[in-house]
C-alpha cells in the first residue's frame, strides 16, 4: 500500500478522552473512531489488525477440529426465556422491539441459539463430538463503556460451543479449547496465562480465564512467576488424543495462577517467595464446562449407545477478538507508539523514502515494494512528500515491526537500512538482502 | 473436510415455508436455519459460501483501489438527523433505545457515518480521490421478510463510498465501481446486467442496478438480448485510466437494458424484434452518483486547488452479499439441487467412497483427499457408512461442481470416476489424473 493513496489519519496530539495507552495509540494511529459511547468504526489500519487477529483465531479453531458457522446479531427474546436468562440478564442486554412489537435482543452471547441449532438437527451420539463456533459482533450495554475497544459496547468475539455425550468427552473438548487458545495467543505475540476463575452468569463447574499481564488490567492476579516462562512453541499436538491434550493442559495449569475471585492465600504462600507475584491482568478469553445447564432446560437431548435420551454435555469458550487489539498494545508499546508483534502487524514492513522525487530513491523504493509483493508481503510505502522526521514518527507510532529506510546517500553505496521497531537497531544491507531478511522473518509467522 | 466429522444437516423433505427454489435448497442443504422472521443462522456449508463471496468482493474492491474499513452495526440517531433521513426512513429502520435512553438505530446503510468519518479527518483535495468501503451486517425491518436470504431483515452488504473533488472525478469513481462489479459477478459465475434504474431513498442523479435474470426476480426487466453476451473476461483494466474505464462502461451500458421503473417503450421498440426481451431479474447490486447531497447537509467540505472550501462529491455503491447466495442458486440449479459455480463453491470437489470399510477404497480416498489438500484444495470426503445412492443424493443436493467416485471395481482397473455436476458427464481416469484435472480447473478461479 502506498501511503499517498491510503487513509491513515494519524493525530499529532494526545486525545483527551483516552485514559490508557492502547486507547490513546489506537486513536492517534488512525485505527479507530468513536461513533457513540463504546461503539467504534475500525479505520483501515485498525481493520487490518482486526482481520489478522480474526484469521489466527479461525486457523487455530479449525486446527483443533472445530467448525465455523455464523449466527445473527439479533435474537428472539423467546429463546432466552427458555433458559431463564431473559429476565436474569439485566440492563447489559440491549432489548429491542421490531415494527411488529416482537421482542428481540442484540446477542451478548449465544448459548441459547447454538443449543437451538443443535436440538433442531442432532439426535444421536453418533453425530458427536461436535464443536461449533463463530466470530460475530456482540453487544453489552455497559454502564460505563471506557478504555476504547477494551471495554466497548459493540465488540467482536469468538464464541464456541462443544456438544459431547458424556463428561469425559466434554472435558476433552474443554482441554482442546485450552490448548488451541494457548497457541492462538502465542501466535499473536502474547503471554496469556490460564487462571482458574469464577463462572459468573454463564454458570458452570470448570472455568479458566486467560490473562495478559499489563498494569492497566481490570483484574488483580496472583501467580508463580515460573508460569510466564511456559511456551507451547511449535510442538505438534494431536487434538484427537485425549491424554496428550490433557498433559499439555496439566503443564500449563499446575503452577499457581489465579484471579482475585479464586485466590487462595494459603496455596499462594507455599510458593517460594521470589516467585510469588501479584500483578494486574487483562482478560482475553475464557473457557467453561457447564454440563447440561442449557441442554436440559432447552431440551437438547441425544440418544446414547444404550438407546436412552440424555441431555447433551456442553461448554462454551470465548476469545475477545476486538479487545485483543487493546491488550496487545498494552503489552507491546513504548513512548513512541505501538510495537506490533509480527503475527498481527497490519503490514509486515514499512518503506521510508528519505527523498521523494529523487530518481534513484524512488526507483529503489518501487523495486523493494514490488520485490516484497512478489513474496506475498504487502509493505506500507511512505511515498509522501514529507520530511524524514515526520515519516519516522508515523512509522514509530503505527508500530510496524520492521522498517526499510531508503536514501540517496545509502544508495550511492548500494545499501538501504533495515530497522527493528522493537530494539531500534539498524543494519545496512543491499535491497535484495533486506527483502530476503524480511521474507525469512515472516516465513514462520 | 471429512463428512463424518462435519455438521451438514441435510433435510430429505421440502420445507413447507420455502416458496422459491433457492430458499428450499438452502434449507435442504443445511446451509441456513431461520432464527426469527428474516433472520438466519449460517450453518457451516452456508457460511463457507458466504465467506467465499465476501472474499471475491474484497479482492475486486481492493483491485480497484478502494480501501476496506469496518463501521459498527449500531449508529446514533443524531447522525441521521443531520442528513434529515432519521424521520424520512420510516418503519424499515430498526430504532433502538439503550439503557441511558439514547436513541440509536441498526444501520440499514452508511452514508451518514462514512461522511462523519470523512469530515473528521479529510480537509484537502490533496487527500482525494478516496473510496472507502466495508462489508457489514445491516438491518431493514421489512414488513414481509420472505424468500430466505433474498429478502431477509438482517443481511450482509458491501457498501462503498467515493469522495472526489469534482463531478468528473466522481463519475470516474462511479465507472470504476461498475467495472469492479462486473468482474465481481463474473467471478461468481453470474451474468449480472447493469440497468439504468431509479435512485429511490438514497437520492442522486446517476444510478445503475445490476440484475441477474431469474424467473423469481422481483423486478420486471426489458433488454436487448445481445447484452447477455457481453463478458469482461480476463482483460486487464487500469483503474486509474479514466478513458479506459469509461470505455468498458460504455460497452456494457449502450445496449438497451432497463428495469420497469425507467423503461422507455419507444427506445425498446427500436431494438430488432428477435433481440427484444422481457424477463424478471434479481437485484444484486446498485451504484449511485449523488454529488453533494450528504456532504453539503453534513458539512463535509474540502479545500480545492484555489483555496476554496467546497462540499466533496460523493457516490455510494452496494453489493448484496448474503442475497447473492440466493441469486446464484436461482440462476444455477436443477431438480436434484444446487449447482455451484467454481468461483463460490463451498468445497472444490467431493469424494464419494462407494464402499466405506473396504481397504483399497478407503486408502484410495485418503490418498485423493491428501493429494488435493497438498494442492490447496479442500475436498469434502463422504466417509460415512451410507449406501452409494444416499451419498450421491447429498452431493447432488449440496451442488459441488465436481465429484470423484471411488469404488473397488474401478480401483481394480486403476481408475476412479470424475463427474461434472453441471453436465452429469463422467470420465474414468487414474486418481493422479483426477487430482491434476481438478487442480487445473481451479488454477484459474
Amino acid at each position: 500500500m502506498r501511503l499517498s493513496r491510503y487513509f491513515l489519519p494519524v493525530l499529532k496530539e494526545n486525545p483527551a478522552e483516552a485514559q490508557i495507552v492502547s486507547h490513546r495509540y489506537m486513536l492517534r494511529a488512525g485505527m479507530i473512531k468513536q461513533q457513540a459511547a463504546g461503539i467504534y468504526s475500525w479505520l483501515p489500519l485498525g481493520y487490518r489488525v482486526l482481520k489478522r487477529i480474526e484469521q489466527i483465531v479461525h486457523e487455530e479453531q479449525v486446527r483443533a477440529g472445530h467448525i465455523p458457522l455464523l449466527m445473527p446479531t439479533l435474537q428472539p427474546a423467546d429463546l432466552w426465556r427458555e433458559s431463564g436468562r431473559y429476565d436474569d440478564y439485566g440492563q447489559e442486554m440491549l432489548r429491542i422491539k421490531d415494527r411488529q412489537e416482537r421482542e428481540m435482543l442484540y446477542g451478548p452471547t449465544n448459548e441459547e441459539m447454538i443449543t437451538d441449532i443443535f436440538r433442531a438437527h442432532v439426535n444421536s451420539y453418533k453425530d458427536l463430538p461436535l464443536t461449533l463456533y463463530h466470530i460475530q459482533w456482540k453487544f453489552r450495554d455497559e454502564m460505563r463503556p471506557r478504555f476504547g475497544v477494551m471495554r466497548g459496547r459493540e465488540f467482536l468475539m469468538k464464541d464456541g460451543y462443544n456438544f459431547d455425550i458424556d463428561r469425559d468427552a466434554a472435558l476433552h473438548a474443554y482441554n482442546r479449547h485450552m490448548v488451541s487458545y494457548l497457541r492462538t495467543y502465542e501466535r499473536m505475540g502474547l503471554t496469556a496465562i490460564p487462571m482458574r476463575a469464577d463462572s459468573g452468569p454463564i454458570g458452570g463447574d470448570d472455568t479458566h480465564e486467560f490473562l495478559v499481564l499489563a498494569s492497566t488490567g481490570e483484574s488483580e492476579v496472583f501467580f508463580d512467576s515460573a508460569v510466564t516462562e511456559l511456551k507451547l512453541g511449535n510442538r505438534e499436538v494431536d487434538y484427537d488424543n485425549r491424554a496428550e491434550v490433557a498433559a499439555v493442559c496439566k503443564e500449563f495449569t499446575t503452577l499457581y495462577a489465579r484471579t482475585d475471585e479464586t485466590h487462595d492465600a494459603a496455596l499462594f504462600d507455599a510458593i517460594p517467595e521470589e516467585r510469588r507475584k501479584v500483578a494486574r491482568g487483562i482478560e482475553v478469553g475464557q473457557i467453561f464446562y457447564f454440563g447440561t445447564k442449557y441442554s436440559a432446560s432447552m431440551g437438547a437431548l441425544v440418544t446414547n449407545d444404550k438407546g436412552e435420551k440424555v441431555p447433551v454435555e456442553m461448554g462454551s469458550h470465548g476469545i475477545g477478538v476486538s479487545r485483543l487489539l487493546g491488550a496487545i498494545i498494552e503489552a507491546s508499546h513504548d513512548d513512541k507508539g505501538i510495537i506490533w508483534p509480527e503475527g498481527v502487524t497490519p503490514f509486515p514492513v514499512g518503506i521510508v523514502n528519505l527523498k521523494q522525487g529523487d530518481g534513484a530513491a524512488d526507483a529503489a523504493c518501487e523495486g523493494l515494494y514490488k520485490a516484497l509483493a512478489a513474496r506475498g508481503l504487502e509493505a506500507l510505502y511512505d511515498d509522501r512528500d514529507e520530511r524524514a522526521g515526520a515519516k519516522f514518527a508515523t512509522m514509530d507510532l503505527i508500530g510496524l515491526p520492521w522498517r526499510i529506510t531508503v536514501g540517496p546517500r545509502g544508495l550511492a553505496n548500494g545499501v538501504v537500512e533495515l530497522t527493528s521497531r522493537r530494539t531500534g537497531e539498524s543494519e545496512e544491507m543491499s535491497p535484495e538482502a533486506a527483502v530476503a531478511r524480511i521474507a525469512e522473518i515472516y516465513a514462520g509467522v
